[in-house]
């Protein structure tokens, strides 16, 4: 029998951090199955009882024990989570005692400061990488000196998602190059991104993985024939290791696995937002 | 005196979960200034005595003992890893004994699970939310019908980082709005948008701001003008107050809590990817 929890992803501000850390643990679970609910912007006592109420009546709907993710700086905001009688897994309070003591200095309780604008410039960078990424999305009109990235793969390979993350999470501005069918006639790269080299980094796909996305987007076409996804592929994983360009395919991968390991082989260490 | 430490985010898989949770530990204490490094996918004993060397080398030069924050799930790695003298900070494993004992069954070691696609159904849902939000980025030619959120402002108000978020992160396909000079002359809202009123959430912005924005795209237009702005600005939020739409400044708020409010808002229940 597999049992349902529900669990609570309670914050005094966004909930993000939370949910993050929460499915983490939770991911070691896979025998149960869990019902979450992210309960953000948990900033007074008044509402941390709503909550209260909230998980009493979801843990007696389900009739097991709830469990609370919390992230929230007040300590006494905590306590009143915990008179749910829900399993409390206190996320932030655990590592403040090992920090103080090693930074010798006290905490100061900033509610909400890991996912609001604390740095004006870095988020600015941050919005500015992201046009970056959008604007220069078709490949067409950019200027790659600006780039500190440049994705080359064929269409449809998962480039966009790719520069767009890296965008949004890291201010990293992240171009396309998008090969054309010309492109794939040679096995050298295009003339355009020889003086780009060191910031190269090149997407593969499994051509009947490819043949699927490009089907939804025009179906029965050519473009998504899965003769013309082989020999694109072949095409230009043939090019990538003529160049010895850092190539990684994205079937199995998550939009979030690419750009870490993008970030990690081109040696780029920016701090995450 | 400013101590500087240098501070290890160390995982097995991409270190998202490590980084996000470690940078929120840290912002409560803003006197101390940290510099930060992303070390991945260390997920052999052999890469974590490298990873050691490295710690040691870079507390060295800091003068200062280094912290690392650890959600390597192998406690093998996590005691190679404390031979550095670093001030280790594990986050999963206090978590686990509690878990196992709650849910009466034993942890499973998965590895880098958090961030690798384990749902390919919802990992497929996210990156075609993504296009949908990256197809109809301009309002034009799309079917609201499939949108789950419709974002309405005034262009260059903050819709399209928004948008992605939404999608990127819970796999919601949300529109955009730009409300036209046209839009703008009626208090009312564009008929086109009437039938999806349970939809829609309002985005506002300083005037000011939304000057420098345009300033940067269009400089010395009619466009980017601040007579423009606040005439526009205020027309907008006459129009959001007269139809009660959910309205929030994009101003002073990241694009984390905005897309948290408008999922509250809305009583959008989505699990984050």
């Amino acid at each position: 029998m597999t049992q349902t929890r529900a669990v609570f992803y309670v914050s005094d501000g966004t909930g993000i951090t939370t949910e993050t850390l929460g499915h983490t643990l939770l991911t070691q679970f896979p025998n149960t199955k869990f019902v979450s609910e992210r309960i953000p912007f948990v900033d007074s006592e008044q509402r941390a009882r709503e909550v209260v109420e909230e998980i009493k009546k979801v843990g007696a709907e389900h009739e097991t024990r709830p469990i609370v993710v919390n992230t929230c700086m007040d300590p006494a905001i905590g306590e009143i989570l915990a008179s749910s009688g829900a399993l409390m897994l206190d996320i932030i309070e655990p590592f403040m005692k090992p920090l103080e003591d090693e930074l010798q200095q006290p905490r100061e309780r900033r509610v909400g400061a890991a996912h609001s604008i604390v740095d004006f410039d870095k988020y600015h960078q941050r919005i500015n990488a992201m046009n970056f990424a959008l604007t220069y999305d078709d490949g067409q009109q950019i200027n790659y000196d600006d780039a500190d990235v440049i994705l080359v793969a064929v269409s449809r390979a998962g480039k966009t998602p790719t520069c767009v993350y890296l965008a949004l999470h890291y201010g990293i501005r992240a171009a396309n190059y998008p090969l054309t069918e010309e492109d794939l006639e040679h096995d050298r790269i295009p003339d355009r991104l020889r003086k780009y080299r060191d910031k190269l980094f090149a997407l593969t796909i499994d051509p009947v993985r490819l043949s699927q996305i490009r089907q939804e987007r025009r179906p029965d076409s050519r473009y998504a024939d899965i003769k013309t996804c082989r020999s694109e592929v072949a095409a230009a994983e043939a090019m990538f290791r003529a160049e010895r360009i850092p190539t990684l395919s994205t079937t199995h991968k998550s939009i979030e696995e690419l750009a870490s390991k993008v970030l990690s082989t081109l040696n780029i260490n920016r701090e995450m937002f």
